[in-house]
């Protein structure tokens, strides 16, 4: 690694820290579509102050079904290197939108205000983008600053609708395809475990996410007249009750029909990859996992395992004390996580199928709010070496390889459009809180990442990979 | 009837008009603790201008567990007859509190303006309970201004915690019991159906209002864990789907052991009980009842069939577009109906004892909001004819006798404590929206209502009755 670059990591954090704290001031939700404009302008000003050219594109009216100003932008950046002007292309892909605040009366201080404390730093998208995004612009930066050039040309793409599903992002790379052609993504993100292990994962989830809403008498009604009306809430609950069993089990039919066996090297990788279930158990309060898993199938279900989550359900009277009502409708957010190869038009297809042939298809309407597919990046693609050889260095210890990550993000949709090969790592403590209150970023995991990301650009400035 | 007092109704409605809008425009949410004081206050007011004696009583210290200054007052109210002082005494039972106004997005105009509109009053309160207050003030302000007395003693006790169960109504009956002695009660509500035809009805079902809380992780988390984390909406939707079937009944051990079976005197006047199922249904927008029952299983349904009902439930996020969490905890809020002989000390236990036999003991916690018991004022008792008599003089058509409204009060208590029988009669329409928005009472029913009440004063004061 550049040492001269790895010295600026060090005595240059107080510059970092203070640029994520401007970033995490700025909310950016994007289920609200708050500050997302704002937001996107903040970055591209980080940007062209750290060196890289920078603009902040926009889908024109006719790209999508959406108005043009309910579509956030994105962030381009574009440093080409002078030394290797025919160095292949390593593209950034980050977030600057973030997850509501809210329950807000479970944080300790404003979610909004970056507020550091020792080693950590608190706020919505102190990790989930904002902390990670702001390791690459650094290390770009400091390449700039201490050689005045860069070992391989770099490019970002910085999305505002993450955390609602990427919902254009397949958009963006098709229009801009050609400005965002590269060899090699770094992914938006990157865990590191209890033991400071970086963990380098190579696949993401899919997502099909679905309001439900039953509906029942035309208005809300006494609840005395419960004995002759149906409660919306009960119908929700019988329909929710038919689409998944206690062990987690999904009963609509052909649910599984497409999901894709681990590979024997892919199984061999899950069963070297370390995981504290007594560690992880007692972080999140839980006693025993959904189905009685244990070790290694633990890990195989974190990594390959279709889910559907009650991300949210309402009906009724909520507030303080007893209000005696039947409500008119009832509501649930329902997220299924996919896993290759399934489609989320075709699952979308049988869970409609599924309430219409459990009678709930007169009563029960069904809302698709995203769905996205999944993708794992093979294991023996070149570009995962590199990457694991970097984050070692940085980090000192030898990093964890994942099949996937539970989680999910437009990893197939690169693949599809840019064709090129998709790595994640980088700062996010696993127990970094995000989606939830009291998110924070490590400031030592911050350090380390950065320096990480300038190994990879050292070495993709080096190599003329085979890809 | 009383012809000058009769006159008066008529001639005077504005002034009843008025002062029910007075009413309505004081907001007195018993559920949130809102404007209690201030509505007692004026309740005793719009009484001492019409003449009746009154005062705002509270409970002591030592009455409840709860803080003084969290129990609503009492506004008793009392007239004695200068001719007749050894009459009989009538006492009213009413409310002066109302149900929360949520959801206020459906209101056409701000829920505590007491809006007229033709013939229509519209308004949180301006039928449950206040249109029904206003209308038994008006009857005696009318005998005091055209006779300068009352044919009989007549006592009012308003009570500010009717919506939220009534929580205190024994304490104070048992505290008062000796200035709330009387020989009939009038109950604070009473319905008129479609062929404005009123219902005279002689019962209250019980009430058991309970929380569940579901816990899941110690707090919310990101939805891909979902795969491990047990996710507590979908254990309270189990436990939910382990209490009723879909044909709404109660799956609990014994639920209806101690149900009362009807008289045959009481099926018989259920039978005659006019009741019309199409009107009911297109009315709320409902196609068939629960368990399809229909004709007279429909009004036996009303009458005498326990329910549990899901007033409301909560979890996650459930604001605009995605967000993808796993929440920390999950709460639902049920009300069981009860009917006689059940006890809601003995139906909590058995609802305890199911949860925690069906495997959600450690998971899912409850908490009692309220319980109250059900009772039924017998078909023969003489005081129920001649409320019917008076309901036929005032409305000029037979009325309807129930065995028992579907809705819950305190009856029992009453009959307990004071030992007196109950007997409901009163203006509002079956489809006022009492609960919901744009509730509204029809002012030709408030006219009829306050002549009704006239002539239940004259007979009670004419009869010595043999109770």
């Amino acid at each position: 690694m550049n040492e001269s670059v790895s010295e600026a990591v060090d005595s240059e954090m107080e510059g970092l820290i203070s640029d994520l704290q401007t970033l995490i001031r700025q909310p950016s939700i994007s289920a609200k579509k708050q500050g997302l404009n704002e937001c996107a302008v903040l970055v591209s000003q980080i940007m062209i102050r750290a060196g890289i050219k920078s603009e902040v594109l926009n889908l024109g009216r006719h790209d999508s079904n959406q108005r043009k100003e309910d579509i956030a932008p994105i962030v381009y950046g574009e440093v080409r290197s002078k030394m290797n002007p025919d160095a292949k292309t390593i593209l950034f892909y980050n977030h600057y939108d973030v997850q509501p605040e809210e329950p807000v009366e479970f944080w300790d201080a404003n979610p909004f205000s970056g507020k550091v404390e020792g080693n950590y730093i608190y706020g919505r998208g102190s990790a989930d983008d904002k902390g990670e995004l702001i390791t690459r612009i650094k290390a770009v930066e400091y390449f700039l600053k201490k050689t005045g050039d860069v070992p391989c040309n770099i490019k970002f793409i910085v999305e505002g609708e993450e955390e609602i599903g990427s919902v254009n992002i397949e958009k963006y790379l098709s229009k801009y395809r050609q400005k965002l052609a590269a060899d090699g993504v770094i992914w938006e993100f990157g865990y590191v475990d209890e033991k400071n292990k970086p963990i380098i994962s190579l696949g993401m989830k899919g997502l099909l996410y679905v309001e439900l809403v039953a509906k029942g008498p035309s208005r809300d009604v006494h609840s005395s007249l419960a004995v002759l009306i149906e409660n919306p809430a009960w119908r929700l609950v019988q329909a929710l009750n038919s689409i998944r069993n206690t062990n987690g089990k999904i009963l609509i039919k052909d649910w599984y029909k497409e999901v894709r066996k681990f590979t024997p090297d892919e199984l061999d990788s899950i069963s070297r990859e370390p995981f504290n279930e007594q560690e992880f158990k007692s972080h999140y309060g839980v006693h025993k996992f959904v189905n009685d898993v244990r070790g290694i199938e633990a890990r195989k279900s974190l990594a390959g395992m279709p889910t559907c989550n009650i991300s949210g359900i309402v009906a009724g009277y909520v507030g303080q004390g007893a209000k005696t009502v039947l409500p008119s409708t009832a509501l649930t957010k329902l997220d299924f996580r996919l896993v290759p190869d399934m489609d989320p038009k075709r699952q979308l297809q049988r869970l409609t199928n599924h309430l219409k042939n459990y009678g709930f298809g007169a009563d029960i309407g069904i809302k698709l709010i995203h769905g996205e597919s999944a993708f794992r990046t093979p294991l023996n693609q070149p570009f995962v070496k590199q990457v694991k050889d970097s984050a070692e260095e940085a980090f000192g210890v030898e990093p964890i390889v994942s099949v996937s990550s539970s989680g999910t993000g437009p990893m197939h949709s690169f693949v599809k459009i840019l064709g090129a090969p998709c790595v994640s790592v980088g700062s996010t403590s696993i127990y970094a809180r995000i989606h939830s209150p009291n998110e924070f970023a490590r400031i030592d995991l911050l350090n380390k990442a950065t320096k990480c990301i300038a190994a990879i650009i050292e070495k993709f400035g080096k190599q003329r990979l085979p890809i």
